[in-house]
Order: C-alpha cells, then sequence, then structure tokens
C-alpha cells in the first residue's frame, strides 16, 4: 500500500479518505479466513486453467499464475507470509503477493470472477474436505461401538426409562442404540454433502460475467458436481452451512446423550464402567477424583454448536440478496462448528473401544428394581389374563415387595400366589434376567443377539 | 375411572394416593395430542392386523377392534367424543373408550406395545403426511415463481449489493434466485421424510416384547420404509423432529429474505412491485396505508420456527437413553413448526402470482446508481488494460458523475476520455441496461433467458 | 360488517377488494389476544378518564364507555361475547361491540390513540400482573426451600463434582444452594418490572396525536410509573418482552438442574431421596414403576422457553422502526413462557416441602469416594507439609484404598504411615463426615449451619 | 514436569497413566483462559493478603508472593512467558511458575482455595472490568445521539409504520427513539453488574475450606459487595454470564435495528443520509459501490451475540452442581460476546457524530405518501366528525390522491370538499409537514424538540 496510502487501492478512485484504522481491523477477515487459503489457491488454479482454455490467459501467463500460487502456498505453510490487515481478506491477501511476484498477470487472475463468488467457492471446498474427515471420524466411533457391542453382547444391564430400572436389556444393545444415532447422522451428512458439492465460480460479483467463461469446466477440475445454476443465488446463499450446523448440533446432541451415560455409569452410585485413566483427568485439591473430563466436555460443547446453529439462522433472517456484508459472520460459526464436531467425534472414536463394563454391577442393578415385572404379567396375559388386569396384579406384588425388601424372583410361589392364583412353579424363569431378555428376540429387540442356552 | 378414583387404574397397584388434581394437567399430554387421533387409530389397527396374523387376536376380536376404533373416528370427528384430563393423552383416552365399546378384547389391543412406541409411532405417521402437505405447497410456490420469472424475463432492475445499485439484472432472474432456495428446501424435506418413515413399533416401552410379533408387517402396512433397527433408539430418537425443524428453519428463513424484498419494493422509496389489496390490510389510524402484512407477518414468524429448532435442541440435550417424560416437549413446538410452515408457503403460494412489477420504476433505478461500471472496466480489459487498473480508471469516472450528477451512459465521449483515452465511440453499446444484462448469457448469468435483438 | 362486506371498513376508502379470507385468519391476531381483554378494558377505561379531564369526551360519554366496556367483560367472563375473525384483534372486537351498544361515543374512544399504543399498554399492564404472580410462586417455592433447608441441616450427604464424590457436605447446604439461585432470579424478575412498567398510550400510531392529552395522567391512572419518553420507541420497543424471556429462561435453567438431581437422586443407584406419589407417575406397562415426571417434564420445559427468547430475538432482529406487522408474533411466545414458567414454579413450590430425604443412604454414600481426601491433605499441610505435597501422599492412600477396597477412614494407622509419618492417630476425627462438614463453619461454607458437638 | 512425565503432578498419586496428548489439548483452556492473567493475579494477591491476615502466610512468604507475580505479569505482558498445555490452564501455569520463582511459598498460595472458586473469580473480576468499558461506550454512544438528535430536531422526515410512510417526524425525534433504547441497555448493564460484583473465593472445590479463612476481607479487597452466600452455588453458577450474554443481545438487536435502518437510508432509493467515506468499503469489482459495511457487519454480528446466549443456556441445562467440566465451555462465548458487543459498540460511537442528513431527500419523501393523511382526520373529528366517519372519508381522499397522483395538500379546496362539505380553507395549514409535526408537542411526541414560527 506504499504509494497510495490514503485510499484503498482495491476499490479505486470513489473514496476521498482512507479506511479508519479501528474500522479496517473491524471490517477485515485475515485474522480467520487465511485458515482457506489451500482453497483459495485451488481455485484460483482452476480458475486460470478454464481462463487459459477459454483464451482469456496465455499459455505463459497460466503457468507463471500457477507457479506463483505454488509458491505461495509454500511460504504461507512455512509461516514467511506476510498477512495485512489493510487486504482484508485471503483473497486480496494471495492476489496482491501474487501481482508482485509474477506481475500483470497475477491482476489478470481475477477476470471474469469478485471476491463474492470466490469466497464462495473457498468455503465450500474447504467444507467438502471437512465434511470428508468428520465423515472418517464418525465411521471409526461407529465402528468402535459396533466391535464393543458384539464384545458386550451377553452383559446382562438394566434398561431404563426415567431414569427407573425398567426392563433388562444387554450393554450391547444399549451400545447399538448408540450406534443407531450415528447411521442417521452419517446419512445426514451425506445429504448436506450433495448441497455443499455445487460450484459459485462465475457469478461474479452478482450477475455473472460478460467473458465468455466456461462454468462447467470449472466446476469440474474442482470436483463439483455441478456449476450453480443462479448467479444471484450462487452469492447469496449459506443454506450449506446452516445445514451443516444443523447435522452437526444433531451429532453432539447424540454425543451429549451418550456423554450423560458415561458421566452417571462412571459416579460410584451406578459403577457401571470404567475410563482408561488417560482419558480422565484429576482434581487439584481432591487428590481421590478421576474425573470423566472428555464425555463432560463434550456434553458442554454441545451448547457451542446449537449457539453457532443459531447465530447463522439469525444472520440469514430477513437479508435481501444478493451479498451483504453481513455474510461475513458466516464463517467462524462454520469454523468452530467443524472443529468441535471433528475433534469430538475424534476423542469418542479414540475413547469408546476401552470402555470396560463392570459387569458384576450392572447385573446386580438390574436384579434390582423389579425389572422383570413385565414378563410376570405377560406370562399371566399368555396364561389368559387381560393385559390391563395383569397388570394391577403385578403392581401389587411389586408394592409388596417394596415394602418386604424383595425382588419379584426372591418371592416364594406362596408369596406370588398371594396377587394370582394363576401363577405356578413355572413362572420362575421368566423372572431371571437371561429369561427376560432372552424372551425378546425379535428385530430390534433387547435380545437380538443374545446367546441362548 | 368411577370406581377406583384414588389411584391411577393403568398404572396399577403401585401407587398409594391419586395424582395431585394440578400435576394431572400439568403433565397431561390430551389438551394438544388429540390432533394425533387419525394417526393413532391408523396405527392401532395396523398393530391389531398383526397380533391377528400372529394368533394373538382371534379373527372376531380384530373385527371388533377395527369397528369399534371406526366408531371412535366418527365420534371424535362429530365433536362427541369426550376427552378425560385422567386418562393423560390420546392412546388412553382412545383406548378407554375401546374397551367400553367392545369389552376385553379393547385391553388385548394393547399386547406387545406400549405407549412410548406408540406414540412414536403416531407422530411418525402424522408428520409423514404433513411432510406431503408441505411439499405441495412447496412445489406450488415453486411453480409460481416459474411462471413470474418466465413473465419478467425481459424485466430490467437493478441488482443489489449491500442494498447499493450493483449491476442490472432481469426481475425474472431475481424470481429465479428464490426458486433455487426452495429447490434446495423441497430436496432436504425429501431427505428428511427417508429419516421420519421407519417403524417404531414392537420397540414397545424399550426393550422389545416377548409376544412373537411380525415388525415387518406392520411396518408394511403403515407404509413404512422398515421397522427401526433398535428398540431402545426406537423410543428415544427425535432426531426426525429437530431435522424437520432445522429444514422448516431454512424454508421459513428463505420466506424471510422474500419478505424483506417484498415490502422494501413496495415501500414508497423503491416502488417496484404492488400486491393486491387481498394480501394487505390498512391501518385503523391513517387512511392512506397500504401495509403489506403477509409478507411482515411471515419474516415474524421465522423466529418461531427457529425458536422452535432450539426447543427441540435443548430438550434432547444430555438426555440418557430410552424415554424420560421430559420427550412429551417435543409435541407443541413440532405442531407449530408445521403448521407455521405450512400455512406461510400456502399464503405465498397464493399471493406470489398476482406480484406486478412496475416496468419503469425498476427500470429508471437501475439508470442511476452506475450500474453499468463494471461493464465499462470489462469493456477496457478488453481492449487489453489489466483488471486492476481499469477498475481504478472507472472509479475516477464515476467520482466524476456522483459530483457532476451524470450517469457514465449519460457523460459524452470527450468526458470518458478525460479517464483514458483507450475509450471510443463503441462504449456506448456496453453502457445500456440491455447491453450489460445480455452479455452475461452463460449458464446462471443475469442475461441468461434475456431475449437479444 | 353488514352495509360494506367488500372492503374492510375500518381501513377506510383506499381498499379496492377485501382480504382474502384465508389471509383474514392468517394475519388476524383474535384468536390469541383476547386473553388480554381484561387489560384491554382497564386501558380503555384509564384513556377515557383522560380524555373526559381533557375535554374529549364529555361525563356522559365517559359514563356511557365505563358502563359498556364493564357490560362486554362480564359477557366475555360468561362466554356470551362473540369474537370475529374480521375484526382481527382484541382492540377491533371490544371497540366494534362498545359501538353497537352506546353509539357513537364507543367511536369517540379511539380519539388520540392508535391500535399500536394499545397493544403496547395491554400486554405491559398484563406482563405486569403476571410478573407480580410468577413473583408469589417464586417465593413460595424459595420459603419452602428454607424450611426444608433449615430441617435438613444436620443431614450429610456426598457433595460431587463431576458427579463424582468430592467432599462431604449436608442436604441443606444444598438445599440452600439451589434458593440462592432462586434469590437472584427474584432479583432480576424485579429489575425486569421496573421496564415494564412504563406507559406508551399517547404515542398513538409512531408520532404522537394532535389532541391535548395529558400522558402523565393516564400513565398514573394505570399505576405505570412514567409515560414512555419517544412516541417511536414507544410502538416499537419488545426489549420488556425478551427481557422477561430472558429472565425466565434462568429460572427455567434452574429448575432444571433442581429437576435433574431429583431425576439423580430418586433413581435406585443413588437412592436419596422420595417424592411423594401425587408428583408421580406410572407406566402403562411396568407395573413398578414410579416415575418422577414433575421434575422431568420441568427440565424438559427449559427448551421451549430458551427457544422463545430465541423466537424474540430473532423476531426484533433487523427490524427498521417503527411498528411492523412481525411485531404480532410477540404474543405467543411470550404468552406461552408466562404459563410455562408460572407452572413450573408452582408444580416445585408444592413439591419441594415434601421431598423426604433417605438419611442413611445420604450417609453411606459419603462414606464411600474417598470424600475425606482433602480433609487429609490439610491436616498434613496443618502440620506443615506444603499442599502440594500433602496432595500427593493423599493421592498414593486414595490409590491404596482403591486397590484395599479401603476408604480412608478404615484403614489403621500403619496404613496411612506408609504415606507419611507426620500422620498419627489424631487423624481419624479429621477423617469422619461430621468432622469433615464441622471444619468448614465459615461464611458460605458446607457446615456453616451444621450444629457441632 | 521433568520428573514426573508419566502421571500428571497436579492429580497426585491416583492415576496410573499420563493422558493422552490429543486429550490433554482437547481438555486445556490454556490457549483462551490466559486472557484472564491480570484478574486471576489480582485474584491471588488478595487471596495472599488474606492469608496473611489469618496467619496463614508469613509476612515474607506474602512479600515473596507478591514480587513473583508481579515478575509473572511482566513476563506475560512482555511476550516472554511460557505457556503449558500439560498445566492445563491460567491458574496452574501461573502457580507453577511462581514455585519455580519463589520456592515453597508459591505452592502455599493454594491453601483455602481450590481452581473451581479461583476461576469463578478471574472471570467476575474479568467481566465487571469489561462491562465498565461497554458502559462507556455505551454512553458514548449514547450522548453522540444526543448531540446529533439536537442538531437534527427541525429536520422533517417521514415516519414509517410497515415500511410505508405514515405520519411525519423530525429525524431528531427518530435519533431519540434510538437513544431510548440504549438507556434502557445501560440499566439493564448495571443491574447484571451488581449479580457479577459478589466473591466466590472461600467456596474452595464446593464445600468451603477447613482454614480459618476470612471471606469478607478478599470480597473486600477486591471490590466486590459481599461473598457469595453458600459454597456450591458459587462454585455452580455461571447465572451471571448467561444474564451478561442477555443484556448484550439486546444491545446487538438494537444496533441491528440502527444498521438496518442506515442501510435503508444510504440506498440510493432512499438516500436520507451519508455516512463518511471512511466507515464504508468499496469493491473489487464495482468501482461505483460505496458499502455501509459498519451496519452491516453489526447487523450481521447480532447472530452470533444470540447463539452465544444460546450456547451458554444449553450448557447449563439440566447440570447437577456442583462444578463440572463442561462449565469451561463458558468462556469462549462470553469472550466473544464481550469483543463483539464492545467493538460494535465503539465502531457505532465513531460513527453516529458524522452522520449527515440529506434534508432535502428526507422533507420530499415525507412530502409523499399522504403523511398527513392522520392530520386531515383529526381536523375533521375536532369539527365534530366521529374518529370512524373522518378516516372513512380521508380513505376516500386518499383513493382519489392515487388515482390522480396529487398529495393531500396539492389538492384544491374543491377537490377536498368532494369528500366531506366540513372542510374550509384553513385545512391548508394542517395539511402541511411543520403543521402535522408541531401539532405533536406533548411529551414523547414528535414535535416534543421542534421550535415553531
Amino acid at each position: 500500500m506504499s504509494d497510495n496510502n490514503n485510499t484503498n487501492q482495491q476499490w479505486g478512485g470513489r473514496f476521498s479518505e482512507p479506511v479508519d484504522a479501528f474500522v479496517a481491523r473491524f471490517t477485515a477477515s485475515i485474522q480467520f479466513d487465511q485458515r482457506l487459503y489451500r482453497h483459495d489457491i485451488a481455485g484460483s488454479v482452476a480458475h486460470a486453467k478454464m481462463l487459459n482454455k477459454c483464451n482469456l490467459l496465455t499459455d505463459k501467463e497460466l503457468a507463471d499464475i500457477i507457479a506463483g500460487l505454488e509458491a505461495i502456498r509454500q511460504e504461507i505453510e512455512q509461516g514467511q507470509f506476510e498477512w495485512s490487515i489493510e487486504l482484508e481478506d485471503i483473497h486480496m491477501n494471495i492476489e496482491a503477493r501474487l501481482t508482485e511476484k509474477i506481475g500483470i498477470a497475477g491482476k489478470k487472475l481475477h477476470t471474469g470472477r469478485s471476491r463474492n463468488d470466490q469466497v464462495a467457492t473457498d468455503i465450500r471446498l474447504w467444507l467438502r474436505d471437512e465434511i470428508d474427515t468428520i465423515s472418517g471420524e464418525l465411521t471409526r466411533l461407529e465402528q468402535g461401538l459396533s466391535v464393543l457391542a458384539e464384545q458386550e453382547s451377553q452383559t446382562i444391564m438394566p434398561g431404563f426409562t426415567h431414569l427407573q430400572t425398567a426392563q433388562p436389556v444387554t450393554f450391547g444393545h444399549h451400545l447399538r442404540a448408540w450406534r443407531e444415532m450415528l447411521l442417521r447422522d452419517a446419512e445426514r451428512l451425506q445429504d448436506c454433502r450433495k448441497r455443499v458439492n455445487v460450484c459459485p465460480l462465475g457469478a461474479a460479483a452478482l450477475a455473472g460475467t460478460t467473458y465468455p467463461i466456461d462454468r462447467e469446466y470449472t466446476a469440474e477440475l474442482l470436483g463439483f458436481d455441478r456449476p450453480a445454476a443462479n448467479s444471484l443465488d450462487a452469492v447469496s446463499d449459506r443454506d450449506f452451512a446452516i445445514e451443516f450446523c444443523s447435522v452437526s448440533a444433531l451429532i453432539m446432541t447424540h454425543l451429549s446423550r451418550m456423554s450423560e451415560e458415561l458421566v452417571l455409569w462412571t459416579s460410584a452410585q451406578f459403577d457401571f464402567v470404567e475410563l482408561p485413566d488417560r482419558f480422565c483427568t484429576g482434581s487439584s485439591i481432591m487428590p481421590q477424583k478421576k474425573n470423566p473430563d472428555v464425555p463432560e466436555l463434550v456434553r458442554g460443547k454441545t451448547g457451542r454448536v446449537n449457539g453457532h446453529l443459531m447465530a447463522l439462522l439469525t444472520l440469514m433472517k430477513g437479508q435481501p440478496l444478493a451479498y451483504n456484508k453481513d455474510n461475513q459472520e458466516d464463517k467462524e460459526p462454520l469454523f468452530d462448528a467443524v472443529d468441535t464436531v471433528r475433534d469430538s467425534l475424534r476423542a469418542f472414536a479414540d475413547m469408546v473401544p476401552h470402555i470396560r463394563s463392570r459387569k458384576e454391577n450392572m447385573r446386580s442393578a438390574a436384579m434390582k428394581g423389579f425389572a422383570t415385572a413385565t414378563d410376570l404379567a405377560d406370562y399371566l396375559v399368555k396364561k389368559g389374563m387381560p393385559f390391563r388386569d395383569a397388570h394391577e396384579v403385578v403392581g401389587k406384588a411389586v408394592a409388596y415387595g417394596v415394602n418386604s425388601g424383595k425382588d419379584l424372583s426372591q418371592m416364594t410361589l406362596e408369596e406370588l400366589q398371594q396377587f394370582s392364583a394363576t401363577i405356578t412353579d413355572d413362572v420362575f424363569e421368566v423372572l431371571t434376567l437371561e429369561g427376560s431378555v432372552g424372551a425378546r428376540q425379535h428385530v430390534g429387540g433387547a435380545g437380538e443377539y443374545l446367546k441362548i442356552g
């Protein structure tokens, strides 16, 4: 900015005073959008190749541009690039440096495009890569759960509703419920990816360009499915960012539910599982503590992704077309959502295979709480009693059990027969935990993967 | 509840005192879930048919159940059904009435299911229907836009960025940008529908059932793609409601953007379009007012759908499996999101075809604001000037125009040549509005549908 | 609407066609704003008195208006009032009926006001009343906690961090932590009330009125602190509704935390407290269940208030002054937030005094988990060991305890001395629960209300 | 960590393996909480003085600690401090360095406190300072508005409802409406500050401490109003952060409304005001553009603060007492909310005094749109016509004006008398803009500050 520091060069002669220094910082995005550098360069290389194909750049100019951009990439990765606030954003920083390096051909790179379509392209390229990484972590976690579920298929634990003991299930069955959530998340992520993978290049500022460009070619070079169908929409649309945050909010919600259960299960009161020390932290004041920090932190991080989703929805509400400066605010929430969901999945994918169940504690918890009460009701129904009547009989037996401190399986036949003469000696096999779970072997039932006998 | 009003019959003998009257009202859902009655009945009919197929109900029992449920449906639709708060919810209200009508077979209907899988089924069936209705309205609006866009393909208007005149486009091009948003929404809605269309029946309370049921058969009877794969997940999952609200929040965000533009365009300052009187309202105090109430109200309704999305995400955060009473809170936000998005789309689909453009106002607005400045820059570039230099030249010409009150096309050749000797007589054809738009005829460009010459 | 049913009378002659029937329903508010009737009438009576004082209404007209409004109030309360969608809202419904009843004086009531200032007044009057009711419930709950905390001042329970046993506290101390939250909420509610209690009347549509009105007098009659200072702001401001929802979201967040603990504490694993049967519900399928429905439901309701807050923030974002139709969307979220927070507080205020602690279970839980480990560290420090070293010693003792299955208080002196020779016989009194709690008697400490010795 | 790098020293001997490297990074907060360093040091100095007063530190130890902390502060400010991820957070980083510098006395500083009360103290001290800075910016903006409003007291502009011309007001009146919003914000900020200014120190981990500490003294040294009343609450409470974000969300909502109006008013269609070039930016592709970037960006930033509020509410929902690792997630949203609201206010406070009105454009806009229609109605009413009838008359005159292209003040007396014979020659003075505004001179009316005659 040496020879013309009283107005901003890239805006031309319209301005009579330079931007206020605080405003320059306040409105710049280079502090956070520099992380897009690889995708900005990739987009520029594809754009240059298209311009060359359309005879808008010579072979020499193309070669210079590609070499120049490659050199800049290395400068950035080696920490030698000097970022400038005055140049506002990643696009102008790189373009200015390119022109410095290769002269006038650097300026020509901007032919037939604008920062509006350029940034929309960068962020879609970047997000597509991140979605692929996140999908990978999601799959790693899902597969970790599969393996653990297989190992724990015979481990009986209480199933809860309202955090009250309801019916016995297996730990494997519970883990498979977690896995189902993730399989839906993976599907949603792929659905979102389809809508990310569309190329805005060629929309220019908002109306397209007067140069004879080839939008299909650029789209193809960059691996996009197709060019965006309308230039105004291409530079205004931030749906893909909002949709990604929605998908992420659900992923985090699922992780928060798993986390809640891990926190409960590692409490002294439940003591159902153990997490390896390397995923926990201790206390600076209480030497006995082993805190389930990873699940707690992930549970807490749910809030920030919900928040980012709300930030983006608020941002876009009531915005007229086409590009407005408001849209610069799309990046930080999206970046942080990506980082949060990727790291949270990674932490879980690393940790989950090492969860160890305390089978005895699970089993004895399932023994309490009258977990087989429904089985007794079903037993009575199968002997001909209407369900609602059977429910009443079992309710009375349970009330008796509460008062006498006995589980159903601990009562004598005589005690049970107080409540219904229909009960006979064969009742005891339905009152066992294995009997209860094993009787639910239909598709999706708690006993689907239980080996019996 | 006549003969046993000091405890709640359906819970059995475990309880020593009745529920507090205020608590009964506070925890009941019948006030709002009665709207699910048709889907609850449809689900029960399918469940009964499956029980019969599996020999758990006789043909007579099945016939009685179907006839009884049909009679109840009619009672409800004729306003003759007596809803009871003590019976808590739609399921118990209908079951109690069925038993009253057909006796013990009514109670048998509950064999192999629980309210947990029943409500999950009802709400999925209901939402699937609503999605289909909403898709219809979305398509109607999208087609209305297509027709209007076709009619307005030759109407020149200013394209804006930062609400500043940027480059000329056509009104048709702008309307097609709106349509693109809706096409993505329609896609998302169908993606969501896939995940709604899965059958929880058979999951029972949480662990499946001990009865030899046939889950594929029930799923098929109800038009579901498949039974849910895990019983714990089936009764705990509310993803589909959250995903629907996410999709809806984007639809409302899009409508809010269209609304904002309609409000701007009907202001005296823009005066670009006219809305028919029947979509506007007046003022009780200012007789001259014609207010664009429909777009304003729709813009305002965006908030409530964003709010419902946040409500559901907050609801599910950190919930341990399986069903918890918290989940009852999923319904009202979802119901209201459905109503809001459906009615807002309907209002727009009715209104949009009747928007009339004020072509002269659009055109004269495009004439101002130096909308063809980019075209001048491109002209210079095509004559060999680097883009950034051309930008500087045009900037100076614009500054001159601001001071002298002339648009670029109103300057003489001599005036223009002050800024660059490269400019010659052929410049004036690129400075016209049609010239500008017509030069952008590539895929997705502003001139794609403009007829030239 | 008899003689002029093809345009809307109250908007005058500007309109050439009637409002579309669906649009009339879609834009009407009478379905939900009728609940403001009492406050609308109170506002009208005060306005009429002011008009009379300013000689804009005769004494006879005033008397007729007051009598007419009173009669309408009775009609509404007796269910005899016929609400009309065509008349849009509560204000026009009442005004039309008043004119029907008392003739031309009814129309004069609208002198010097508009629906814009009228609705702003109604909603502030209504909210002020609701805030007072909610404050009452909040105080009732807070006092219930005080009494219970006093009763439970000597009950030892484990204090948790990370849901891991940390240090012993008393149940009373824990309940007093709950009470602190509510005391802050009560303060916030009063701060909010100050900003609600300002009178918009006289702002008319947006600019004030040409009649010589007396705004201080109306404000005084209605118990407002003062008239709003700027007419544009008075009809545009919805801060008070947003602030109320913020305060409510915090109240619900606090109730959600108490709820979470009640759900944990009533689980079989904790079994720390018992809730009376009348605040719980059972299961239709599992007769043994006693579910803590009230806390679960309240926890779930947190979401809806968060959602309403977000709805209102989204609503107001980027709205130009003054009144826009969007603002009609302020009511339903506010109404539901009021109902939710009031009923949730009521349910808690009813329930909390009847929570019964299971003292033995609390005590034995506190005995486990090395809850007095910090006390051992403090003991060592007081004997001269630096804190971090003492922490290390205790950490090793705890590790030994974990492996040997012994709490610190169960180890022999010899065992303890393995880790530090500094430990002597007096250690055992600091390792007891009462010793631990009792040593924390400073302001705000766990032992503040513990009676010792 | 040199001599013991396979477990984390500060947690003691309980751990058998070191924390996973990724987990260490994932769970550390030092990356963002280092910004609290000044307040952490201030809190430590006060704590040390209290320990000395209570004879828990010698004078020498106190002097060493104070000198050591001061030296650390300088190291940090000079960029010489080596931050360590292994030491997790700001507290341990400083404490470890202090011990390195001054030996064993450094470790003694932790006597009677824990990181739980320490971080709660730090963040309250920090937020109190930031609130004071923000209050300053708020006042600066509010005063800038006062001055500008005074200057613009005689500038007539159209007042809008529904973005339709409603009645004439002054620009000063409109600016005073903005000011009212800010005055409420300032009040709310002070109310929030009261609840921030409470001292958690002494709560230690959760239960208080066994050392004879003096909590009032520490509170006093740090300028707090009082010590927190309950130790469990003191370490669990994040209300103050949520309340601050609520207040901030309202501030940003207000700025978004002002921004929306500035964006509208600087559009070519309104052209009501001009912003200085130094608060605007240009376009890299369209040289004519002068974009209102500051208002647009501020409008966009509303979303992020709404998002942070939602993040914190989600975070705290359903958290059991006392401290959980989730709470670490309170900082980044709060930090960013503070930065956003402070910088946005600063940008506005800098910019607002330099807004220049285009008085002729405002005036001619007010002349159009029948802005004095209400005045004509009031004129008729004062001549004895009921308001609703007058409204009808004026409506017809307006319809005539729309068709004939004449404003009311442009019609002849004969034309006006077509609609009512009551109209006489004196009507024209009420139809002027000054007549209209000047007639509204009551408290809060549009003409309150208009000089007449």
